[in-house]
């Protein structure tokens, strides 16, 4: 039996590399972690067993059992149909189309699964117990190899039509400039993304701009960490990379807050580890851009909750859903 | 006495140029019409004279006394802020901000005044009378000699903290690029509007790269209006411009729907008159950019209220509100 009388909830977390599962009380407290890498090429049946296991580790860590869990939330990569339970399309999970995750989840814990976007998740974590705690109207923007986005409107998470809403990383702010991923041009995602700012410094390095870099990237994977180390060791062109990478930043904040007119801004995902290089410039720009009203009283934030984020959103969408015994 | 048991409604709608008064039913049929130009350099009072002599005119054309109106519904450029009632700036209105116009026209009407943004209203007009009939969210764009918005979310505007929200003419789509009336750089505004490409057409006739439009400019005020006209006779410096407009136009249509996922999106304003030249290839754009789920179901209309959309929408506006009777 559970010690308490408000059951505990699951939470895992299934991005495009790795996997977290935690086990936590519907005030957000986290009693056990269990992570791993999601290993998403081994296919969906893989996938499943390990989001099992990798559960059952952290009830076990926990000292619970999983039949003692009220349920479990997913936040999953990828445009999530919220009401079928459906992780429609998935550019960081191969091959995955209209994969009904939520029922199969379900089946193989033989638990009430919810099922939402990881950074929807995300934004309503910081909302819920974060940053953005008590806003109104919150913008949540997650950069790392990708640029997530959660839009929050009257405390409610905002899906769109199809669930497919709120791709904050997708707007385009240089029309006609360099690809993106998801075969547009000039979107955010392909200047201010940890991905996009590595193909420049491998641009910078293939043209031997870049010999501090050159030099780090020798012994450590090329990453916008690394870029960041280069930078503050006065690397020009890696310097040059974040002050493009910031400037495009503020101008989609700026756009955000013209869009919007929100109480907050949060940002989040490992970008922000960088922040004096791409989150203060950025927030600099879009000061100067916008107008006033809007500018009173928004506050621009970086997140609090770090890589958890994804599972705590999920607890606190499930314990203000009565179906989860929340 | 009215001869309806539901009361008449009286709209205003004030532009930076134009002022059009109609009275109208609850389900959107205009009774009488009055237009006549703001003439906002005269100052506030004279503008809220005006305005009540507008109404009036109105009135009389229906038949109708104008205490016998339910309430009246005032569109206006600018910032609104709608709990207050207050026109916290615009740019179309020299010298106004803070104006508190909805106490101030009760006040001089003795009527019941509902204010909103006029293109708030328009949008709402379009979701309730017009093209968006039935649309859950919907994303309304008006472009003439500026470019403004309105957000639709579950049938409801959304007006942001302070009333400033859906500024859709302010998006970046192009970071550094032209400089917009609104001080900062590359907004939609800033290349597709009207007014923009006036500038860009008098940088052609500048270089004289373009004999046709100087032809007919000659005779004519140069506008947007005139551009396409010379476009489609074939000058070459006005296909440009309404080509890299209707781009701009396309990547911003891609980022709505990025952001929204809506259910439709409506394009209203005077540009929409040479929608072949503007409307029809924006829309090209924004459908290869976007992704498959977003653009399923999705419809991309053009306005079917005209420039009388904004009271209509303040119609609706009213109807609505159990305070004016509706």
């Amino acid at each position: 039996m559970s010690r308490q009388k408000r059951p505990l909830f699951g939470a895992i977390d299934l991005g495009g590399t790795k996997l977290l599962s935690v086990i936590a009380t519907p005030d957000g407290e986290i009693l056990a972690r269990d992570r791993r890498p999601s290993q998403t090429q081994e296919g969906l049946e893989a996938i499943l067993a390990r989001m099992a296991g990798s559960l059952d580790s952290a009830a076990e860590e926990a000292g619970v059992q999983p039949s003692q869990l009220g349920a479990v939330g997913v936040a999953s990569a990828g445009a999530i149909n919220f009401d079928r339970g459906i992780v429609s399309e998935a550019p960081q999970l191969p091959g995955w189309q209209d994969v009904p995750l939520r029922d199969l989840l379900q089946e193989q814990l033989q638990l009430p699964v919810l099922l939402d976007n990881d950074a929807n998740a995300a934004g309503f974590g910081e909302l819920t117990f974060g940053a953005g705690r008590g806003s109104r109207h919150l913008i949540y923007l997650t950069i790392s190899t990708g640029i997530g986005g959660g839009i929050i409107i009257d405390g409610q998470l905002y899906r769109g039509k199809s669930g497919a809403a709120a791709e904050l990383g997708h707007i385009v702010i240089d029309m006609g400039g360099p690809v993106c991923p998801c075969g547009a041009r000039g979107c955010l995602e392909a200047i201010a993304s940890g991905t996009a700012m590595v193909w420049r410094a491998q641009e910078a390095l293939e043209q031997g701009r870049s010999p501090l870099l050159a030099q780090l990237a020798a012994e450590e994977p090329l990453t916008a960490e690394l870029i960041a180390r280069a930078a503050r060791q006065g690397d020009e062109a890696c310097t040059e990379i974040y002050r493009v990478a910031a400037f495009a930043l503020g101008n989609a904040l700026a756009s955000y807050v013209s869009i919007f007119d929100p109480n907050a801004i949060v940002l989040g995902g490992g970008i922000m580890n960088s922040s004096e290089l791409i989150f203060e410039p950025a927030r600099r720009t879009m000061e100067g851009m916008v107008r006033r009203l809007p500018l009173q009283g928004l506050r621009v934030l970086k997140g609090e909750l770090g890589d958890e984020s994804g599972v705590l959103g999920m607890v606190a969408l499930l314990r203000r859903d009565r179906t989860f015994g929340g």
